[in-house]
């Protein structure tokens, strides 16, 4: 078995933006030239995630209502962070997590047809990193 | 390294119900013959998931109750859907994740007592396929 | 490919604790001596939590509120477990997740400046298992 690792960086224009990676994910799987294993998509950073969901652009507005109402963006919580206040954001990013992993077989990803792999952006305009990490043969 | 693939079907005949799949997840252990490592229990549906909980009755209802008051079903989602429109469905699997990785050590799971990997049928009468995907030695 | 598993206990003082575990996380890699793989942290109680997440003390008090406000203790739960009620903390566990996988490339975790793993203690003075497993080489 073997190991083969992807990194990449997004700067998203919005605050908020969903984006979907699974063609990088593709990618990073026919770069591996593996058949058969895991796929590992991680974000490093606590003000964004990674999430398996399908892409539709009402469902995407109706997620961001979602974590937004779960984990608002409020004035009196006692996080006063290193640089910002931005502890709406961290519940928001721990709800959704910062990472999935993804099972492939015969060299293709085993996600339904409306599953994708989507970047959620959550606090943007920064440059984000993402790893993903296959192991198989 | 060694790589074992089983893919479950699972059709429930309610539209809600959470399936104890343990024993599928230990005959897969068991059919790749490995001691240690990790296994993949991931659904490719994105109205279903996948948790590890404790399978008492009464808690499974709670957890029912729980997800619906958390993503309810309502009619005012932006989200049309290819098919239908079900919003609340999505941000129920979402809520609860598509996918454990679960350890094992000496061909045991590395579970608690009151652990139970669980299908969560959030939308059933209809086929769900389930991967499981064995790493170890 | 090879794999190395830690086995950690902690007993908690209080009820509820958040405990950054990223120094024994990355000891267990370095006793791997693995440069590339992941490592799977996962806890075998079903009242815990594994997270990646900042550990700023006051971020910690509000991640507390509010997943004591998304899933309440209450009288009302059907569950009425083996030794107790605690539908709320299994709940809090579900929301957080027992579990964390994060890859790790030239024998460091790939964790952004402000991402931790912690355990998430949700009711202690018992006794909890926490299994690490690296994978890599």
């Amino acid at each position: 078995m073997k190991i083969y690792t992807d990194v990449l960086t997004f700067q998203s224009a919005k605050k908020r933006e969903f984006i979907n990676i699974t063609p990088q994910v593709k990618l990073a799987l026919e770069k591996s030239a593996f058949r058969d294993g895991i796929i590992l998509v991680s974000v490093t950073h606590s003000n964004a995630a990674i999430i398996v969901s399908d892409d539709e652009p009402g469902l995407l507005e109706d997620l961001q209502a979602w974590i937004e109402q779960l984990a608002p963006e409020r004035e009196d919580y006692k996080h006063r962070g290193r640089f910002e206040s931005n502890t709406g954001i961290h519940l928001q990013s721990l709800l959704l997590h910062h990472q999935v992993v993804v099972p492939f077989t015969e060299g293709r990803l085993d996600l339904g047809p409306w599953q994708f792999v989507l970047f959620a952006e959550l606090d943007g305009q920064r440059p984000k990193r993402v790893v993903i990490k296959a192991m198989g043969e």
